[in-house]
């Protein structure tokens, strides 16, 4: 049995977003599983030193732009959002709420939340949003709300986070495949070309 | 006529390293042409608050772990050199000296260079060293020394590099096609990409 492809990202990342829409194809076609895993990047950058693309000179202007570059390469819906970025921790813990029943379920989750956010421009740092998604994902709105103040998934997204931390995981998304690490959007080619050849 | 790709990096870029060698394939491929432009990472860094790869937490361990692996990818002769990063402002004044008689002879220069540094392991910020390069390219040892000290040299360098900080450059490499930036060797797939359709 293969290695699964680890997938670390966070809600507020566009790039996290974009990496969401094609990751889980790409383990398919090398018939490997994918774990999504979202994780805090605000704690991940203090590890790291990291600081956010638009907060810094140059390399801002350049990100917006081309995240709308990306998003239309992709064929994805894309505005940027307002805010931006926004407390990812709610969406987190409802995820990995759904996640202990079903990894599917979850990741469909997932990707209703990055599209609120980043396709419809929803402010999903708001726990009803957050919990209005949960809703037309099918799930109980007033459920994924309590999950959200949940110590259990609390704990599990603390948890999560850190160990992606100590896993050396500094950006999102980041991947993890037969123990190599690969950072970024941009590195998905790589990825496969690892799960093509198995390594080189 | 198409436009040229403007290929921007420093020498003692092991990315721009990587990309040095294959963007010239990929512009001739495009029927482009490819403007080669050292610059000064240091004052680039200035502007934009980067910082190097190597001194950050997490990301420096990632980083020369990645560049053992573009390396093995890419087939290329690589070691971390010692020192790094070196001051490349020597490399870069022969470079224009060469460059404004003929931009092939400057280019098989910056291969030269990029190839003792990260292949040989050869220190290119001792000014000896980049004046035995040119040499081993063909050109008079003693003449390179003397460009590395030339007022005009050292303006044009200092230009260059100003110019592309103003154009947003910010990293090494950099490669500017059509007005649209890319930054990093892991962008190489998304220009040729701009290159085969034209832009999206």
């Amino acid at each position: 049995m293969s290695n699964p492809i680890d997938f670390y990202f966070d809600f507020s990342s566009p790039y996290g977003y974009f990496a969401a829409d094609s990751i889980d194809r790409m383990a398919a076609e090398a018939g490997r599983s994918c774990r999504w895993i979202p994780i805090l990047l605000g704690a991940a950058f203090k590890a790291s030193g990291n600081q956010l693309l638009i907060e810094q000179p140059l390399k801002g202007a350049y990100s917006r732009h081309d995240w709308d570059r990306v998003a239309r390469m992709s064929g994805l819906a894309y505005g940027f959002p307002d805010p931006f970025p926004v407390a990812t921790i709610a969406a987190a813990r409802v995820f990995w709420w759904l996640d202990a029943d079903d990894g599917t379920v979850a990741k469909d989750f997932a990707r209703a939340v990055f599209a609120a956010y980043f396709g419809q421009g929803r402010n999903i740092g708001d726990k009803a949003v957050v919990a209005a998604v949960a809703g037309e994902c099918g799930h109980d709105p007033a459920a994924a709300l309590a999950a959200m103040d949940d110590g259990l998934w609390k704990t599990k997204c603390r948890d999560e986070t850190e160990a992606a931390i100590a896993a050396g995981v500094f950006g999102s998304p980041f991947f993890v495949v037969d123990g190599e690490a690969f950072w970024g959007w941009d590195r998905l080619p790589m990825v496969r070309r690892w799960l093509e050849t198995g390594g080189w």
